[in-house]
């Protein structure tokens, strides 16, 4: 039981607290269910302690609670309890419990404002115009090429953000996107968990052919770690693979657009989950040394690395894993265009658990590849590795910008406790390779700073892709507010969440197929609709 | 508190215990929260009552509750409790609580078996096969139409069903269909609680046409009565009508289905509600005199009667009353086929609050044109008014067909404890005009009988009305199983509810619009779809 007086607001030093008991404690994230109670539940790693699953409850002591919706600025009091679930639950009603503002607790936390001015008219106006183009005009970039690509960290490009790096942000969080926008989720679909479209027609059904790029690889994962909630199976018995999810791909820059930008740029997009709070749940933070024979001090979360590196004979789709696969095509294509000539790049993106085996992928490709110049672009990925993993990831010299939106949990994991913040446990406990650390830069988003956005905790909202791009559009600098001149469709911000303000009048979570896939039969019979068959995948074409 | 035995089946006699402190006790449902409390609630009528909300919680005793799923058959013991919502709940944990089986319970309250055996291998494969024709072929029927319309009762028809008279409830159930699947119900739409098509194109575009009829008018209604949750407002403030919705329509049978039936038969279709737990909340179950003046003893609903009286010259489209516009119709199109020296027939239909108010315009109908053949062929209707409503009815010669599935909650609304059962109370209260009665005869279908449907507790699943027309395909008569030579498509039962057996594998709800009617302009701005000029709702050209 965690003791504070009334009104104290929450924070990570009260959490931490719970470390006497609970020795190491990794996940910690923030929900609100359907009732009125909010957790705050905190994963021991240790899981045979018979405390190991943790949660603070916040009960509203209104009578009227089944209704009532602590979040709201009206739900003024409630109770504090911190308990562990194997524990009889506190009695509401008679516990003279310590009283605290739910709303300003969770807003400390989560660096939220619960208060607000209304949305601009200027604003309104601006985001109902639909009679104007979604992008701003491309320019030839070919001299800012080695900066762009980060080889000076992007030190002078950051604050206030070039507009070119701006444009080219958004072009890799669009070839992250892909990877959900043609990912198929469908569980009666007898291809749940790979892309709904072949390689070739890929970027020209998502509308992304305006950058220039063509897909040369599909990539394929399976993991031999239990992962629940990781993979999407079909409900089929005879599916198209039982093990592995489509992943990811590589692409290429064609001609015109390796003109632009000054360099034939290799693209590895990476694939993350939708709902955070699913995998993160069962993402123990468990650090596992990166090398098989103990030459590197080099550590990563076991779970990222087994989605990497897992195989098996058994399988249709990894029979080589993904590791193998995209390191395979990276290696052909630097050979490739080399042998002609030309300078290459490659760039590795992705979001979430995507931008964590970015960050995989892109240290595999450096050290295996002399010379190619590296970086990555991660959207509100994880921690993944140790500071010795750090290390290499510089002395590598590959560059990494993490984009980060603040209020957004998973960055903050595995190691919400134990993290590079904590300066003296090396001096203690001499066991700072057990510690998790981020690598490389951080351009650092906020919520608060786009006026289209709801302010309100929405854990799935915050680290939706798709919010991510809408503050990279608007970012302008540190110091100042979103531009008003930003021209990406602001209805993409709902496309698979709520977080636009309701007064722009755009539905939540809009992408839905119609009628789920099911279509009328010649006979008149609804039917699920089938693949075409140039998109049913196949393993000797796809990898 | 209720005591009840360990192991007791909860029954009616049980609740109507309730009566001893809650003097009138008018509505009762069971529904399951997504919690995994199954809550039995019923409302006094008395509204200042201290203690008017009452329920009664099942609380699992299982320790991962809110994992648990209480309707399972897994999930073996519980506790039940009775208690009013302003009382202190109960503490779960400490309370030596009295044992129930909780499948037992509910089932024995709804007529739900827990045991079933698995879905026939026949029935699987007949049910996949999707190269079958949807409907029986059509034979001329008009030797039979005045019994098919009711005249007789339809008393040679009903044991088994004459194949003739399937046909048409299911063509009426379609009709009645319609007024959902042509209902806008999307707030972000302006014209959100219209029809999505004009009248012209309405059975066109739901692959009605088939059925040989024409629509001839729209009718909208509005209610002066507060019933929060009827009426479907847009979000948008300026919309087409801001207190009427789209209630149902007219339609006519065309000359070769004339020839078919052997009669000119006029069809009114009322459109009902889709979630019967939202409105039955407020459904306060008034009766109020039928007649302004006392000249009969007559009583009905109010909310009801409101729905289909109540106009305001304020508004746009209810000038005049539903009850006018659709009798202002009804006159209209008898007088003009009797002048043609043809028989003509009214057929009034709905499902839910629709099947109530066919049976006001039955009455009306039958009262207001001598010689008029009226029958009324409802589903899944409440009870709508007293005996002398139902005398009423019967003496006009009206013939009412209420097609009811067992499992159904909705009609044994209003009345649970005070209806037709009740005979000893008017020796007791000589108050038996406050008292419901169902008018009528009942053809009584079973959720059990199909071997296509889930036999778990589905409150909204039980009350759908494509559940309604899959048991009346598969109806043979009131001791014979579901007929195996079926057509009617099986996958409409999930269109609006998830009641197939998973083995099926056809997605549950599956009625569902392409991006929430979201589509990409010229622009590439994603914006709501505009709705086509000749299907915008117009004042003048609707009523």
């Amino acid at each position: 039981m965690l003791h504070v007086k009334p009104s104290t607001l929450l924070t990570e030093t009260h959490l931490s607290l719970l470390n006497t008991s609970f020795p190491i404690i990794n996940i910690i994230y923030v929900y609100s269910s359907e009732s009125s109670d909010i957790q705050i539940q905190c994963n021991s790693s240790t899981k045979k302690h018979p405390y190991s699953l943790m949660a603070l409850t916040f009960c509203s002591t209104n009578s009227h609670h089944h209704h009532h919706h602590p979040l709201l600025p009206n739900s003024t009091k409630s109770t504090l309890y911190l308990h562990s679930t194997t524990q009889t639950p506190p009695q509401h009603h008679r516990h003279s419990g310590i009283s605290l503002n739910i709303p300003s607790i969770i807003s400390n936390l989560l660096h939220i404002s619960t208060t607000r001015n209304s949305i601009p008219e200027l604003l309104l106006t601006n985001s109902t115009n639909k009679q104007t183009p979604t992008s701003s005009p491309k320019e030839s970039i070919s001299s800012l090429q080695p900066e762009l690509h980060g080889s000076a960290n992007w030190s002078p490009l950051l604050n206030p953000l070039h507009p070119w790096l701006r444009r080219e942000i958004l072009k890799y969080g669009e070839f992250s996107q892909a990877t959900y926008e043609a990912f198929d989720f469908d569980p009666f679909s007898e291809y749940c968990g790979s892309c709904l479209y072949n390689q070739s027609r890929l970027f020209e059904i998502l509308g992304l052919t305006r950058h220039g790029y063509n897909v040369t690889k599909y990539i394929y994962a399976m993991s031999h770690v239990e992962l629940p909630k990781w993979l999407e199976r079909s409900l089929h018995a005879d599916t198209w693979s039982k093990d592995s999810n489509w992943m990811g791909y590589v692409a290429v820059s064609d001609d015109a657009e390796t003109r632009r930008i000054g360099c034939r740029d290799i693209v590895v997009a990476w694939r993350g989950t939708v709902s955070p709070s699913e995998w993160l749940e069962d993402l123990q933070g468990k650090l596992e040394p990166l090398g098989d024979h103990g030459e590197t001090d080099a550590k990563v979360e076991h779970g990222f690395l087994s989605i990497y590196t897992s195989k098996s004979d058994t399988t249709r789709y990894n029979k080589s894993s993904a590791s193998e696969q995209v390191m395979e095509e990276i290696k052909r294509l630097v050979a490739y265009y080399r042998g002609n000539g030309e300078e290459v790049s490659l760039t590795v993106t992705g979001h979430s658990l995507g931008g964590a085996l970015a960050l995989l992928n892109a240290h595999e490709a450096a050290r295996s590849i002399p010379g190619l110049p590296v970086s990555v672009i991660s959207f509100g990925a994880p921690r993944v590795g140790n500071e010795a993993f750090g290390d290499e990831i510089r002395d590598l010299g590959v560059k990494v910008l993490r984009v980060v939106v603040k209020q957004d949990m998973v960055p903050k994991l595995p190691g919400i406790f134990l993290n590079e913040r904590i300066e003296k446990l090396e001096a203690v406990t001499g066991e700072l390779e057990w510690v998790y650390k981020h690598v490389g830069l951080e351009l650092n988003l906020n919520i608060k700073t786009s006026p289209y956005l709801k302010h309100g905790f929405d854990l799935a909202g915050f680290h939706n892709l798709e919010t991510y791009l809408h503050l990279v559009d608007g970012y302008v600098s540190e110091q100042a507010g979103y531009r008003l001149n930003a021209r990406r469709d602001g209805a993409l911000v709902n496309k698979y969440s709520g977080m636009l303000r309701s007064e722009l009048k755009i539905p939540v979570c809009w992408n839905q197929s119609a009628n789920k896939g099911m279509v009328r039969n010649a006979y008149g019979r609804w039917v699920q609709l089938e693949r075409a068959p140039e998109d049913i995948p196949s393993p000797h074409r796809d990898c």
